[in-house]
């Protein structure tokens, strides 16, 4: 831990905000008295209904520390050592997560597979299921499905999408997983309900992320099936992931559902990426990787406006996406500041001015 | 999660207390403005150091939210998957962490031994390695030992006996490690240094626990050595417990550190316990399981002091420990509240009394 | 492979034997025209159905090179990485397989349970699941019992006994496994059909030993449970156990069952230890450690008739079973020498009557 | 095992041939006598000298039934569970194994590369090593990387490309893992001491391939890293391919080597492939996938050949490369029969001929 160099950009995560005032509350009003350990305790026995009521359906949760943990586990528990799991190349289990659906299956694979803007077509997972040779011993048995979102680039599976794949993986025996590392995000965005973009879309399991939008360090597995929750019970214990202090964890959880804090926070971000989204539009020379969806902006800028913008404090992180471009990723969050955001926008305002001076000088 | 029983017990479990005030007051003074995440922040810049001033010699340092998951990536991490480690047949990491261990290491074993007290002695380690046939691919290969350190029973390994086992270790090829859940009482009741209970007494490799203590489920990996150190990294990670908002973390370890809570809270639990096991001394038809060095006292009881305790409100809880007997354990906490330890007290001076009163009439 | 220093003993071990002729032609019959590889040739396709004969029910059988993998294999396809089995403390699995199980199941533990000559009751089997707790995340799952038929004391469990056990299993969930590295010496010796053996008695999976009656590095798993099947049918590719010329295990598997050959082969070594045990009864000073029931004779001797057989050049091989006495460990096999027998009891003969006379003679 | 549709090609893989006379010859002249199990008889003490001799340096080898058992250990003891193994993206370790690598290992990846021919370059390992994040915990430890040759394409590295690859894993950490399951088709087409395409070439452990040039089921692990050989030892037994009857292993890896039998049936099925290839030359129309260096040739035929060849009972498995062509793959081997060759040669001459006339014809 520690010990690399240090460097800070601007709106470089949304995993770098602090917590917010609702969930420290929360924590403070659990802190009294004495609990039964490991999940035992009065707070974590609302888990369970609280979420099977945000969901429409009975849910099984389990809380972990991290989303590699959750993602970790959720395939974990749908991936047999010897089973595949087909997702996109570009999905944060496979470029960012140090093998942990490898440790967590205890030996699966990934098979990665390609699809514009960092989504997997049904037609895409179709055509792979078809070569793979099912059934052969020679290769491995294909076992789940992994989708994220909002996906790692900022974009989102329509309703229908989700469901047509979930129906082509369900069809071929597969599992389907979802990283909602943004799914709080993902669903405002959307307009749907958890239940539609969950178990109505065929999903059997996921990983539900808080931290981004305000917990400390908070995040989920549920399933809606009885057997993967055992299954999960395991797992989850021999992990290390379930807390002694576990009253910590569910407070969290279920300060994140009171006065739907997630849709509040989740929208805050949303929009706050809508303004920038905005301000950049007004700019010539700006390139956008991806359709803008939720909180995520990959763009590439103009030297003249990287370099105004940093003249004004406001440093950009690098994102190399290719094509010699100078690309940068932007997260929003919810606390994000009104200061900042308006700083964006009026050196936007004031490039796009200068550019539009210059020209009309020649 | 939840749903089973919730039974409440007086001196249940030093893992049921709340968060101390010091260390929530530390989570509220770190908790503003955006900062790197995965530990790149600058609360957890600081912790190597402070780490590294507490045991005297340079230390690595990577939190975890539990004990389960320190120890088994601490085994794991000086376990190859074909490796056994020694340890106690009564030891946690054998009866109550779902497997922990075989996990993180992949598929390693744990060797059983017995001893008096929960303690394994240096002799009792050099006869099983000397019957183990190291280096017989027929066998697993003796890779670690454990040792927990105040032990399950809440009995202490002496400096020189911790020093006699690790010689015994290392002569053999074997790491060791240290469990140290509760290792503040231990050093407390020792009135030993971190650095002379671990790294100067032989130990490669330790779980640190600070939540029985006042934090809020933060507990660390300690190694002295680089190279596990890299092997750690890599584990940490892909097992998700590198937090994204890792400063939330490394606050409540630097907090542990400050002011000598540790000691201060280490140190009020292990006086509770004294002034109870005064307090069970004074009654007659006790007795103690183990020598009481820590915070935690095993003891039988007849039943009418049990029953004059139920009619206080204070229930204790039951740990079948055999002989025919009706054993309880009670884990005292640096939270138990006077009225609680005065009332146990005066209810075991009133049952005395009694005792002697009705002695004394015949 | 290799370097260390070779010690021959007389009857030292049934894996010690040549191929016998039968099989060996098998393989030269066979050795002929180009084949399909790894498992789609004409030999293996008739290998189902041989087995399925056999065992009087449709059974899936894989091939494996050693007993080693094939108990790894049938533990690893019951037992999943969070689980535990239930097995004697002295079973081969857990003393000599270099932790196969561990590494076939992802991480999975052996529970040790005690028993006379080597044999788990299902009383035994009943209190061990009872205190294990099952269904508590703490403790492992209870998955697996795993019972060794002959056992590695030579002793056998009655079809009885082996279908209490079953049942005591299956009533708490877990499968059944059978070492059947001396299967048909156990078949022999009980006068009792596989079936009988096998499902009859609640065996879900067992391991077939063929190599110490006769064949060259021939096991196999087999199972009655299709589901299983496919499970190994990916674990055993995986592992490395689906050889290319397949054609040349199936040969020997279906070798095995041509003319009863695992019949003559086993009842020649069952009678060639009732042999040995008859010589060693007529000598003072013998005591047997277990029922001799198959090919296996456990034995502490006299000096002085140790000394005599050496004088012969039958050295035997020690086996430390303490209680201060020397114990030594034989096995028949299917091919010992007419002449080693008689000398071994011309040599007890002698001594006996030396012995005799000696007496006499005060 | 069996059950599926057994289809015969002509030329369809070495793995389908018989064990040559020579080997069978050494398995019965080895077939008399008690041995000691396990390894540690007189046939395999002289193992490790005569591959020692063969590679010209003191070599510890591990024999195994089967490429994938030798691929996952090799791989297993080079890979920790959280390192990637560097290879081509169309290697067999990762199309056809069953996801062994990832079993031996514990949970490592396979970093797929590109390349012509399926071979990597130096080049290309070169940038993945570049972009992979190299010490960054959040993607796998680079471990090792893994070369074919002859490469499943028939290709060949030459020595100074080995070396070149090497170099630059060795600069990296990576250790060098060589799948030599025609590593004597490759030695006799490059002209090249086996110590030239191993150690002297940078690669620090291999697969050594004898089955198909006419042994029974018999490969092995090779190093040449005494510290490689430890861990070896203990993965190869707890795997289950420490044979019992080790001698049956043994005498045909050293019959392998005797009157350089290795070599003489690799040229032989090289010089197959050659006069297969230069009939196949005679025709138009042909194509060839890759370049021809050992005994596999990719060859996309016309139809009127295909039917010239099965009207002749010459049928040729089918191996879809994709562009619309209809492509086989053909391996040759030590025993093809002369009647076979002639045939072939025969029926391209024919065709050749009559497509000759056609065009004159006109």
């Amino acid at each position: 831990m520690g010990g690399r160099e240090i460097a800070t950009y601007h709106f470089n995560s949304d995993n770098g905000s602090p917590v917010c005032d609702q969930v420290m509350n929360a924590l403070l009003a659990c802190n009294h008295g004495v609990e039964t350990a490991y999940g035992e305790d009065q707070v974590t026995a609302r888990l369970k209904s609280a979420y099977s009521d945000f969901f429409e359906r009975e849910s099984y949760i389990f809380p972990v520390g991290s989303g590699t943990a959750g993602n970790g586990l959720a395939l974990g528990a749908i991936t047999p050592p010897y089973g595949t799991i087909f997702c996109h190349q570009a999905s944060h289990i496979v470029t960012t997560e140090g093998g942990a659906p490898e440790f967590y299956s205890g030996g699966g694979r990934m098979t990665l597979l390609p699809g514009e803007h960092n989504k997997v077509s049904a037609k895409t997972l179709e055509e792979a299921l078809s070569s793979h040779g099912i059934g052969n011993v020679h290769h491995m048995a294909a076992s789940a499905v992994s989708v994220t979102q909002a996906t790692e680039a900022g974009t989102l599976y329509e309703l229908a999408e989700l469901g047509d794949l979930s129906e082509t993986a369900h069809r071929a025996g597969l599992k389907v997983h979802l990283d909602g590392a943004r799914f709080s995000n993902a669903l405002v965005s959307l307009q749907a309900t958890p239940a539609q973009m969950t178990w109505q879309a065929g999903v059997d399991i996921l990983t539900l992320g808080t931290t981004k939008n305000g917990t400390m360090n908070a995040e989920a597995v549920i399933t809606f099936d009885p057997d993967l929750a055992k299954v999960l019970g395991h797992m989850h214990k021999r992990a290390g992931h379930l807390s002694s202090k576990m009253r910590f964890m569910s407070a969290q959880l279920l300060s994140f559902l009171e006065n739907d804090l997630w849709r509040k926070n989740a929208t805050q971000a949303n929009r706050n990426a809508a303004r920038i989204e905005v301000a950049l539009k007004s700019c010539e020379g700006i390139e956008f990787a991806h359709p803008i969806a939720i909180n995520e902006i990959f763009v590439s800028l103009p030297r003249g406006l990287t370099r105004a913008l940093a003249d004004k404090g406001l440093i950009l992180r690098p994102w190399p996406l290719g094509s010699g471009k100078e690309w940068f990723r932007l997260v929003m969050s919810y606390c994000d500041t009104p200061e900042d955001l308006s700083l964006f926008e009026q050196t936007c305002h004031d490039y796009a001015q200068d550019c539009h001076r210059s020209v009309g000088r020649y």
